[in-house]
């Protein structure tokens, strides 16, 4: 008798509670792969799916990414990392917006679509929209063989696994290194990036996995914080810059699964009107991974502390004089600001988790939520 | 003796309870002013301390709204009425934001900043980063020799007259007012609108005076409104399109004034997180005001109130339908979709304010802030 077992064995929880926190820890991993399968022998990307050449590159004067929910905020990250490394404007869009708006998409646009599922509905509305103007559609999916990435003229195949708990992880943190891969590359094809700083950052993608794997091997010290939290009726997330979008999904992620009203803020708008929010014990999570913006974020956690707030910060490590500013600190592996998306999710993920379990939350599936979107 | 009153009568409370509701109801007068300072006899906008012509337009292929706050919210309309008038691809950004993301700036970008006060600290900043690097810079502000307009290249004044509450009301409609002139004036002079619709257009928004005048004189009925939900500790304000951006703004005046946590989403992205937070009586403000996303906006609102949302809906008159999906309608006067911005701000700050009242909040001077912020 012969047992196809994988894809039983891949939907179980492996001796995890939740499926969740089994895909949190699955991230290493799912970062190797979605890396490994990409680089060939001599160290640089070779992009399978994708036939996007120089020429190609030079024709395209506008990139949009376009997805929903934690997949538009891993969209938010590639815009930063196309613009940073390939020096294309880019503008990231929720689909349900790009798709009604009548956007300027023509022959020299790249329509990046983003979806673990590839059937998100919208998404694949925009595809077709934007397809019928004349893009070039590239997708990055999780999904072999999906709606999504049957339509695209390129697929890049985060190589996840299957992804069973509603509050996406390991899709996110993939689509991260697929986006940073295709800025990587696009930048190099294109030359706005020398040999020496291309292969140094693809280095440096290489040893993400391995700080990953050591913030998940803290997890209890953030178990501990988010016993501090678990009470709480409202959050604020905080950020600036890339931190931002960041705080955009940590915030996502603790709604989902918690039902906590978070809300993530552009830390220099604190004082445009979030900040009367603010109250004695109000949890407040300061992202501060950007060195250069380092001084500035000190400063909006010494703001709100001073109106009462419980700060939680997230910082890289040896940056101590962030313990003056916060309440309780996380710290995350040194790494260099643009790629630092990749390991700041991962506190995010591990805190929302355990606040969702504290209060008692169907961890796995949320209330009014389902896996995937496929209707409008 | 010569007394000089018309400051000290300016910023007199006029028989109002408070600054905000007397500037809520200076509103007509102050689109008036705005508009009919820059229509010539014969109709058209003559805008007065631009120097832009039809050849600098042409060289410009980039357009940047740089701003904090409500005016941010101003610039995100900015952007969609510049892009659908006058076909040129606009970023609106937040100054805090901006600043840093090191963007692409050159002397073909023209960056228009929004500021009340004109001394907004992180846009001055924003304007004075985006003008080394030879960018035309065009300030809307409300006072005449700030800052921000004495080192701008143009200046657009919005006439609304001294705004003294700390929520940001008659300054936001007449910095959409501005908006909308402005990007007639280019599309006119772009030729990129039928010299027909453009007329119609500016009869249209002499219009929106009265109109608005309309809806504050039907406050009570929002007063009912606001009664119904101001125990609630969190609501959300969905839209989509332009009432997205009108969402953000009502979310964040609801915020700043009276303390309850109400956060803005794109109608179309709830499915993919946020509906989760949506409890019995949770209130749900919907907007709806966009013709060709009614039905849509419809279908958002079922959602919600399956999962026991008390529905708040905003609509045009007429449209009848929205009474079956929603709990209570605010209806605005017809008026074009890409208009509408102007009129369907107005319930949004009246409900604003009746709930803070009710919660007994100290309306014109929340805790925490500052009319303008100053520093950084």
């Amino acid at each position: 008798v012969y047992h196809v077992t994988w894809d039983a064995e891949a939907a179980s929880k492996g001796g995890f509670d939740h499926f969740m926190i089994k895909e949190i820890n699955e991230q290493p991993h799912g970062i190797k792969e979605t890396l490994s399968r990409r680089l060939d022998e001599s160290g640089k990307i070779k992009l399978d799916d994708i036939k996007l050449t120089k020429e190609d590159l030079e024709k395209i004067n506008k990139v949009y990414i376009v997805a929903c929910g934690t997949a538009y905020h891993a969209g938010l990250v590639g815009k930063y990392a196309i613009e940073k490394f390939a020096k294309i404007p880019v503008e990231t869009d929720i689909a349900s917006e790009f798709r009604y708006r009548d956007p300027f998409v023509d022959e020299n646009t790249l329509l990046i679509v983003v979806s673990q599922s590839g059937e998100t509905a919208d998404t694949l509305a925009a595809l077709k929209e934007a397809r019928a103007k004349g893009a070039r559609i590239l997708a990055i999916t999780n999904v072999v063989g999906s709606s999504i990435a049957r339509e695209a003229d390129d697929v890049f195949y985060t190589w996840a696994g299957p992804e069973v708990a509603v509050a996406s992880t390991k899709a996110y943190t993939t689509q991260l290194v697929s986006l940073y891969m295709i800025a990587l590359d696009f930048a190099f094809k294109k030359g706005t990036i020398t040999e020496e700083a291309y292969r140094q950052t693809i280095k440096e993608l290489e040893l993400t996995s391995d700080k990953v794997q050591e913030i998940i091997d803290n997890s209890d010290k953030i178990e501990k914080v988010a016993e501090g939290i678990k009470d709480a009726q409202n959050a604020f997330y905080l950020g600036r810059g890339l931190d931002y979008y960041l705080a955009m999904e940590g915030a996502l992620k603790i709604k989902e699964i918690s039902y906590m009203h978070a809300e993530a803020f552009a830390a220099g708008e604190l004082k445009h009107g979030t900040i009367a929010l603010i109250e004695e014990n109000t949890p407040v999570i300061a992202i501060a991974s950007q060195d250069y913006l380092f001084e500035k974020m000190i400063s909006n956690m010494k703001e709100v502390k001073a109106r009462g707030a419980f700060v939680i910060a997230l910082a890289k490590e040896g940056n101590k004089e962030v313990e003056k500013a916060a309440d309780k600190v996380i710290y995350i592996p040194k790494v260099s600001d643009i790629l630092s998306s990749i390991l700041t999710v991962v506190p995010l993920q591990i805190l929302s988790y355990y606040v969702a379990v504290k209060r008692g939350c169907d961890v796995d599936k949320p209330r009014n939520l389902a896996k995937s979107v496929t209707v409008e």
